[in-house]
């Protein structure tokens, strides 16, 4: 039969997404492309005690239909560790579970805008959360990564100039996939931008807890009084993804529209992927196990950082400032096309990156950069991916 | 800070289902207005042996980002278990494993329907997925039921009249909240006339397992040569709802938008619970279990029958025909106010049934049924519930 897909699945590019996962099945192929944590760092034993526990003690919360705002009892436990932890959240706030951070960015998109309304979001920026905004027909708008964040400049005029802003998107914390953390000073500049704008901040940070370098600052969300930001946690990069545990942290009226589309979603998270976050998070020493995320992630960054220094820098690849998160971002010399680089590199010489075209606004944007992930790989298939890499880059020359 | 919602967050009718959860959770209150199985048809014992297996021998794969599309094991191995049970599914069909049957509507609107397009659906039926369509804007159009389903003449004339009609959603099993089973000419009609109007059926069939009286009728995907149904499947109602598996069986190109969008929404569904349910249909006696759920259901649903008959029969109200699932659907006599009833059942005698308005697609329907839930409560509960009933209806005579 034929049929007519509505308007907003043209409005995707999923095409980058989706190559990024399959680049990283082919066999042979060295997956520096994936964005995943490394399976070393999951918590396996402790997880699979909680587990045994969870069916001893409470199967029928597990396995019966929950609340969809989330499993009671972490429901009622995260903002006050957020608080305590981070500083974010306060009285007008509430929190609502998510099956992982990325249906905030769903949630948040469905209950803010209107096809044609505008997102602002760092150009790059996470492909599945732009997709998120493209999937409700949003007019996103790319404003340029610098450095030390966002373009605070650019940020300015946008607001000012485009039609209907709803919502401005940040990863402020080792940005996917630029690697970048915003300043104090750009993270109170774009709060303020937004509160005068009446735009609403959506802060995704995801990765937040993996710093090896620097002080960590604190989230855009400890300066709201006035329920502008959005807070995104997740426990994907600091207990384990296949679990599917986020959460929305945001002014009441806003968490509880946000309760509503979730409910007509998937009706509440899995019950006991919450139930093994809390009591993970309770029970066990999560400070730990954070701190030993820390050192393994370290080390593999350090690591990459010396593989890149050693195989690409010599031919004028740069690499972007990155004090935590998963990914280093390279970009090209300008003499160097980027994505026939990416293409040959994972066709030819069987090592898979992801060309910055996947993250930016505009598929057809310039862009030299690529993205590549340290957390995954081992240090032996880290090392000869670096080396495939620099073979790759010699045929450019 | 003030802020614009969505045009869309005005559409969704969420009172209704919100009260269903509140009313059920006040202490003292009897809930016959959930839709949750019986606790005591979890696989308990056999889950938490498949869980302790999962972390033994494949914890990476519970832990780790998963395909969009699925646990492959169980991706495998539904489309050949679904053709041989229930003669449903061909070549050009593929599956998406899903966050419960609920985010198999979300995604079948997200993929076909465009603000102002037209849904049909059988009225009354089941609000989360009615609000799952209100939540893309559509016009959704509500199609009367008849004791043997949907009204296919009046049908008929909405596929003639209506604007851009995208869809067609039906339970045709034991239609929540109705009860009603729609017959195996109405299932062929309604087949035959979707494709002659290029409309997509989406077929959700939650209940198709739960037959406590009758002969097992064909779904109406059995028919379907060109790809124009959906079958939305679930383990809510035959393992257990909190885990969140459900999937959808759909022609390969709209499969994988199904898969592109829930990309967008939550990346997988938790693995842990898709691998429960891997391991409990291959590993264990899925046969003999739905066996126990069907004898444990059929005594229930008698009981609950036996009760109507007792404390509310003899006042004038009526039961339509149920052959399965979890719900009796009684309709009050005309004399009656039936909010009012329901509201001065769950406010002065502690009993919560809810109201038939929140299953139409005009809220202010002046319908006179509502749905009571028998697979939940307890059988004192059940026979305290239809007393309270009872009482509270004398005080309308």
């Amino acid at each position: 039969m034929e049929r007519t897909f509505s308007r907003l699945m043209n409005k995707l590019e999923t095409k980058g997404a989706a190559d990024i996962l399959k680049y990283a099945s082919v066999p042979g192929v060295i997956p520096l492309s994936a964005g995943s944590p490394s399976q070393e760092a999951f918590p396996t034993k402790e997880l699979a005690e909680i587990a045994a526990a969870v069916f001893r003690e409470e199967a029928v919360t597990a396995l019966q239909y929950n609340p969809t705002e989330g499993y009671p009892p972490l429901r009622a436990f995260l903002p006050g560790w957020l608080k305590e932890k981070y500083g974010v959240g306060g009285q007008g706030d509430a929190l609502v579970l998510t099956s992982g951070a990325q249906q905030v960015m769903h949630l948040a998109a469905a209950c803010l805008v209107d096809e044609g309304d505008t997102v602002l979001c760092e150009d790059p920026s996470f492909v599945g959360s732009i997709n998120a905004f493209r999937a409700t027909g949003a007019n996103v708008v790319g404003i340029p990564m610098e450095d030390d964040g966002i373009d605070t400049d650019a940020l300015e005029q946008a607001l000012e100039t485009q039609p209907r802003v709803r919502l401005l998107y940040t990863i402020p914390n080792f940005q996917n996939p630029t690697g970048i953390t915003m300043s104090l000073e750009k993270r109170r500049k774009v709060y303020e931008l937004a509160r005068r704008h009446g735009v609403t901040v959506l802060e995704d940070n995801p990765y937040g807890d993996l710093r090896y370098e620097g002080e960590d600052l604190p989230a855009i969300k400890t300066f709201d009084t006035e329920g502008v930001v959005i807070y995104a946690g997740s426990f994907s990069k600091v207990i384990a993804p296949g679990l599917r545990v986020g959460y929305a942290l945001a002014d009441k009226a806003l968490a509880e529209m946000m309760g509503q589309i979730k409910l007509c979603d998937d009706v509440h998270t899995a019950a006991l992927s919450q139930m093994l976050c809390y009591r993970y998070l309770t029970q066990y020493d999560f400070e730990a196990h954070l701190g030993e995320l820390r050192r393994l992630y370290a080390q593999r960054c350090a690591f990459a950082k010396k593989c890149f220094a050693k195989h690409l820098a010599p031919y004028g690849v740069t690499c972007a400032p990155a004090q935590g998160g998963l990914f280093l971002w390279l970009t090209l010399p300008h003499s160097i096309p980027m994505k026939d680089f990416c293409t040959a590199a994972v066709r030819d010489h069987q090592v898979a990156v992801v060309p910055g075209t996947t993250f930016t606004v505009d598929p057809d944007s310039p862009i030299q950069g690529f993205r590549v992930n340290f957390s995954a790989p081992s240090y032996e298939a880290l090392e000869e991916g670096f080396v495939r890499l620099e073979a790759c880059l010699r045929t450019f020359f």
